[in-house]
């Protein structure tokens, strides 16, 4: 029989044992984080129906869709029925539609799946790949004190992340669009036009920004070109860059709204502990040009801006007009962590090479005392500890080796004379520290050289 | 603009999040499972190439596949290249063989992901489900051992889930085709015809069996097909029934192979812990014609027979032949949480009214103190408690409902009064206990009221 090449699709992320403990670490501790701001869980379908996906007047998202069809279908050359999510808002928004009358108000849920979409194949870019998203949905109206709530959950996460500072980047569209129309930028599609040239400024620069606010839709002279950007750009303090635009604001209604949203989320964000050196005012991040409606978020990492924002997201008037005739404001924020994982193994900020799930290997040096090494392997897992025991015979070398390997941190050694005596020896590798303790020590003395605290009576 | 009927397609399962938590409760348990006896996370992608994916000469399997296509490719009316894995083994077949070179024998491995099946629609078949799996590949060989460590897995992960007691049914393949060798049933054809006879037992009846086993392809006459019965059925001790059939085993080569190999498997699983109460010899498991080829398990809850197998496997010679020369015997079982979980929900075995993710709400007697709120929750959770603020202002007895609602035990209340003195009161909602404390006291008596044991100092 002739061997199939085995090989992942191109474009997904498949991961070796080691690195999957990592990755996995980085997922649970975003989860535990959502947890402890009280978000639920949800998980969706991959797949919905075609016609629930697709309602977004499609363009660059439906060019990119996975269509799904069964053996059947695909026989009968019907059109598919089904897709693969590209994000996690259309199901959201699908979900919270669907289940409406179950859910209690304002729902706040997490969501931590895998999404598709048929990218080109490039580095960087992933067809699958984990979003972890929180939202809350209010019904008719939702208090801006959830914006402010959502830095703290990224503040918590990436502090818990321990990957190096970060600097959460804060706006509000509202603002950024009063500033554009006291810069003499006004109407949506000049709007529209400028915030689409402002969001290219990390790449391409300043100079290169004016030149097409100037000579593209949003026709603004060079001098007004100059001064919006010097307003947006202003490098301040929090409060002084707010008070700045307080005493513009009696000027125009939505830069108005739009700072008295700024400073409340500013006022909540300090309340919810996220010290001042964790965030600032960004006024040029615009994050897209139809979905947000007041605060936006960004992410970075302070020692890798390079990498992107890591985090974003922000405050929406209505999520499932689609779906339903409620009008379902929110705000959220999505972490991609399959690109943060690549981008941190790249950039050398995390190191899968120590990431294990055993905490003792039970060594195998007689094998006639298998079935004491079974015995203590059963005591060690029901004292909560995770346990291996060497079932293949080999020399005792190799299985110290293996244990290093594998990021095994103790090794249990017995060999027939200690068996006699009661006894049983314990080695911490990374350190050497050797003992031998009789058999009924062997829980405590396997905490102790793990650092673990006593393990306390149930 | 017309609204779109949000729905899911048929065939899934999609949970409230309040079932959404009781079920992550149940993955999360047979995840720690997995992970005390060493078991290492993998994740593959939801689709492989068609080609890796359908090497098994189809049938049955290759109905029911899900296939993938871009938009692109769909267009084109290409054939498509990718499908959806409609289990978690082809594509460990294919990550072994894939990633060979990089990982170290034995490979122990978890996985617990999606898979996909084109069933028709029926209560109880799923399209999309959970499977959580867990394999042990050897290189060349792998020792008996490692079969007896699946049932201790087993027992070790069901005590867990608190679902009842449970018996592991335990049989072996090499035994099961002694016996129908002494039995008369000789030839491959003619055993794969009885096994499928046999597999049919629990459904159909003795007699029933007994008919077919007569009037099809295993030809048995009527005396052979009843004595054959009555030694696969046979109602003794684990000891008794090894006993006997070691009396016979010296008749048949591949009997008495069978018969030492759960011999062995038998004393592991009891020095691993596993008491006699908790599994027993079943001689007319089969699992399958083809796959297995030693050991064979499947877990019965006690309560519910009539749910089947709740957690089934086995021993198999050759993972990988399609995609590596290398032979590769591997011994896992599967759960499949997704059935298990609907199940349990009608048999009333667990409960998801309960289920809830925070410990503490922070309700808002006063909006004006809500900083005071949001630094009362920040205190909170730095100290590891799921904690949400009430960031909505509704009546105080609108929120308490809201708690109880969403299954948080514990609310914290202060009004102007109370934080003029620097009080606070907390109120376990179950107890109905309530305690004023000083500020400082919040996290000392919240603990104390969730009986959670003292913050140990970090």
């Amino acid at each position: 029989m002739a061997l199939m090449t085995p090989k992942t699709p191109p474009g997904v992320m498949e991961l070796l044992p080691r690195q999957q403990v990592a990755f996995q670490t980085i997922l649970d501790t975003i989860r535990r984080g959502y947890e402890r701001f009280g978000f639920v869980p949800v998980e969706t379908p991959v797949f919905e129906n075609v016609d629930v996906l697709l309602t977004k007047s499609g363009g660059e998202t439906e060019k990119q869709v996975y269509f799904v069809q069964s053996t059947g279908a695909l026989q009968q050359n019907r059109k598919p029925e089904l897709a693969l999510r590209f994000d996690l808002t259309v199901p959201l928004a699908r979900y919270v539609a669907e289940h409406e009358r179950d859910l209690a108000f304002p729902f706040r849920r997490y969501q931590m799946q895998r999404v598709y979409r048929g990218e080109r194949a490039q580095k960087g870019r992933f067809r699958e790949f984990y979003q972890c998203d929180i939202d809350v949905i209010g019904k008719d109206s939702l208090p801006l004190y959830y914006d402010a709530e959502m830095p703290a959950v990224i503040a918590h996460v990436f502090n818990e992340l321990k990957v190096g500072t970060f600097t959460i980047n804060l706006n509000n569209r509202k603002l950024l669009l009063g500033l554009l129309t006291v810069a003499g930028v006004d109407g949506p599609d000049r709007q529209a036009a400028a915030l689409r040239e402002l969001d290219k400024l990390d790449k391409v620069g300043r100079e290169a920004v004016i030149t097409s606010l100037c000579q593209g839709e949003s026709q603004l002279d060079q001098s007004q070109a100059e001064h919006l950007l010097d307003r947006l750009g202003q490098e301040a303090g929090t409060d002084t860059v707010l008070a700045r635009l307080r005493t513009l604001a009696d000027s125009q209604p939505e830069l108005q709204a739009g700072v008295t949203e700024l400073e409340t989320v500013v006022r909540g964000m300090r309340a919810l502990g996220v010290p001042d050196e964790r965030f600032r005012l960004n006024l040029t991040i615009a994050r897209g040009l139809d979905y947000y409606t007041g605060t936006v978020y960004e992410t970075f990492l302070d020692a890798c801006p390079g990498l992107g924002s890591v985090c974003s997201g922000g405050r929406y008037d209505n999520l499932a007009s689609h779906y339903t005739k409620s009008r379902l404001p929110g705000v959220g924020i999505s972490i991609g962590a399959t690109r943060l994982f690549a981008q941190l193994l790249d950039a050398g900020l995390i190191d899968a090479a120590g990431a294990g799930i055993s905490q003792v290997l039970v060594t195998q040096m007689d094998p006639a005392l298998m079935e004491d090494y079974f015995h203590m392997a059963t005591t060690l897992r029901a004292a909560g500890l995770n346990t291996e025991v060497q079932l293949e015979a080999s020399k005792i070398g190799r299985q110290l080796k293996y244990a290093d390997r594998a990021s095994i941190p103790l090794v249990v050694l017995m060999g027939g004379e200690e068996q006699a005596r009661g006894a049983v020896t314990l080695k911490h590798l990374a350190s050497g520290t050797q003992r031998e303790v009789a058999r009924a020590e062997l829980v405590t003395t396997a905490r102790e050289l793990l650092g673990l605290q006593p393990q306390n009576v149930r």
